[in-house]
């Protein structure tokens, strides 16, 4: 197999990653994937296999080293509204005008995408993973006497708030709407 | 080309926006649509164009017949808070496992699905109609004294709501968890 001296695999599946996470796995073509991790088009089947084994990877590595970064706080054992409003604050910059480009997992899940079984498991961890953390913070929040709401139905509306964020953005439904959408979501929690 | 006796260009159209609908865009094949509209693949090309010009005549014709049917009670004069309840709980039985497929528009928009200028113009017009309707029923409950919120506000927190719902059902996020993300959205225009 063709490896440049400096290949390092890592490096290769970052970059990858980071492809799907800005394009989308629908617009990713195989060039792209070739020219991003530096593998020659020869050798890229016998180190990632095909685009869906290498995007299932890409999955997995985005669960393991960029999730952890956005609901890490919400985790913590101390989590509590201070957490949840910083959260809802970063929804709200990842329009597509802005700095961020959503959450490669829940971009793919609410685009339907899920081209392999083992992407399909992984969608349903994160989401998951993503209440479970939404209820940590909530709980806290409720003990704390920040909000009066039930944790567990907040950390459900929660999810749909999320999702409502990324498919709202993607449907190209104005900025200032979805900014006023988290706004009375965050009253909503804080009722 | 060549025609059976019986084809109904309008009938045809219509089986057309129903594969789109029941299956999505992306998964619709040109075997599909040429078995679904009865029109011979080489016909197919002169009466409707390529698949993405189908496409665009279909989501018109959606546009035409079948949003009137879930907008229409909230565009009424006299539409109010039954009108919303009404709505918010037809999109809790559109999942999945329910009898209804979501919204041809609204699952193209949030997949980020516009293959061509004309579907993107149409689903723009589409979020404008709907967040109308929404600020009608809103303004009029608001004037009624059933609600106590700001009707603009609230019309862009029901544009979320609904995205979310699509989205959290194509990313198969449980449906009771949902239908807890619908009720609170609920006791927020209540509240």
């Amino acid at each position: 197999m063709a490896r440049p001296r400096s290949y390092d695999p890592t490096v290769a599946l970052d970059r990858a990653m980071h492809l799907f996470w800005e394009k989308g796995y629908a617009d990713t073509s195989m060039a792209d994937l070739v020219g991003a991790t530096g593998v020659s088009r020869y050798g890229f089947y016998s180190e990632f296999g095909d685009k869906d084994a290498l995007f299932e990877k890409c999955v997995a590595h985005y669960a393991q080293t960029v999730i952890p970064r956005g609901l890490g706080p919400l985790e913590a054992p101390d989590a509590g509204l201070p957490e949840i409003d910083a959260y809802l604050a970063g929804l709200g910059r990842s329009a597509p005008s802005g700095t961020r480009k959503g959450c490669l997992i829940g971009n793919t899940a609410t685009a339907g995408l899920t081209p392999t079984a083992g992407v399909a498991d992984q969608v349903g961890r994160h989401y998951e993973r993503m209440r479970a953390a939404y209820r940590n913070a909530l709980a806290n929040a409720a003990d704390a006497g920040d909000i009066t709401g039930d944790p567990d139905a907040l950390a459900d509306f929660l999810v749909g708030v999320v999702n409502g964020c990324l498919a709202s953005f993607r449907a190209g439904v104005p900025e200032t709407s979805v900014q006023a959408f988290l706004e009375q979501a965050r009253r909503t929690v804080t009722a």
